[in-house]
């Protein structure tokens, strides 16, 4: 098994290196994290009541991928199986792209002269909506380039909405600019993350 | 007093109202909030330990501003002084951009077939990102069509960053990927807020 964030790459690499032995590799990834790393900030809570993906292929063996299930469901786990093209396209929208506007953020602030003033008065939204920028630069690196078609277009997706904001301020159009307010708040108030965390 | 986002909309209808009078009118923004509106979502100790800005301008009485320091003061928050202009552009910075980009992103997902399954994949990290999109829709229309110009800066200052992020992304360059996601990591991981709400 692996536990990485894009699933292709991963699947492609064990069929390089593993050959006609690919059918007893598990593609996983568990949907929990910190943007903290090191052993220092273990945590044994940490998959506890999250779901965990795996992507198997038409190679992967029923009995490995029955045991990779009773390895996630044992750590507390909600088990999900979709394609690894599915998993990947999902997680560049919900996941890879919300790191690239979160860093985004971050350095059109620093590339301000007023930066540092800016940031002195940063609240708890921008507490929230900037923690995952803190997440290790490395890892996200690959993270990235690896799930690369798939964020680009979601970054497009992205500046499409984008634009639509910037033009209902430009015009001031009140009416336009509560509309896409709303449908925002909306599909975000009615959101729940599929296995809620216990409160600890 | 009020307490609205943005400071230079509230004077300028102090002003007008107001008159002669103007000056006993102390603009305030204590820098604390929640995504949930109305009574019965009320926390008594929503400005614990938060900072509050005031921005009194040329005519504001000396004593009405000791008085609103000393209210704000004995809700237990930190009180700081700046110009309207300062804290419109600050505030397009760190909080009116960030809620754009979070209703860009919720409006951008709900635009393609698989939103549903796309959300339904979503973790811990897409729940804090987008956790400001979820704001009371009407109070945020207003705050970003009264701070427009600051907000539309902010925007092309965003659109830079993440053009950046997409070349390099597009290139496939590991080295200025790298580069980009460490300064903004960077960035984030030395940034405190200023007054630090007591774990409750």
């Amino acid at each position: 098994m692996d536990v990485g964030s894009t699933k292709r790459d991963v699947i492609d690499a064990a069929r390089r290196v593993l050959r006609d032995q690919v059918g007893v590799f598990v593609p996983a990834h568990p949907i929990a994290g910190k943007e903290l790393s090191g052993v220092e900030h273990a945590d044994p809570d940490l998959y506890m009541g999250r779901q965990v993906i795996l992507t198997p292929i038409e190679r992967t063996l029923t009995a490995q991928l029955d045991k990779a299930q009773k390895v996630w469901s044992a750590l507390g786990c909600h088990v999900k199986m979709m394609s690894p093209e599915a998993h990947d396209a999902a997680y560049a929208a919900v996941s890879h792209l919300p790191h690239v506007l979160a860093y985004s953020l971050m350095n059109a602030i620093k590339a301000q002269p007023q930066a540092d003033d800016f940031l002195g008065l940063a609240g708890p939204g921008f507490r929230d909506f900037t923690r995952i920028a803190a997440s290790e630069p490395a890892i996200w690196r690959d993270i990235l380039l690896t799930n690369r078609e798939e964020l680009l277009a979601q970054t497009r997706h992205f500046q499409r909405a984008l634009q639509a904001f910037e033009a209902a301020i430009q015009s001031g159009d009140p009416v336009a600019l509560e509309t896409l307010i709303e449908n925002a708040s909306h599909a975000r108030a009615t959101w729940r993350m599929t296995a809620i965390k216990p409160q600890s």
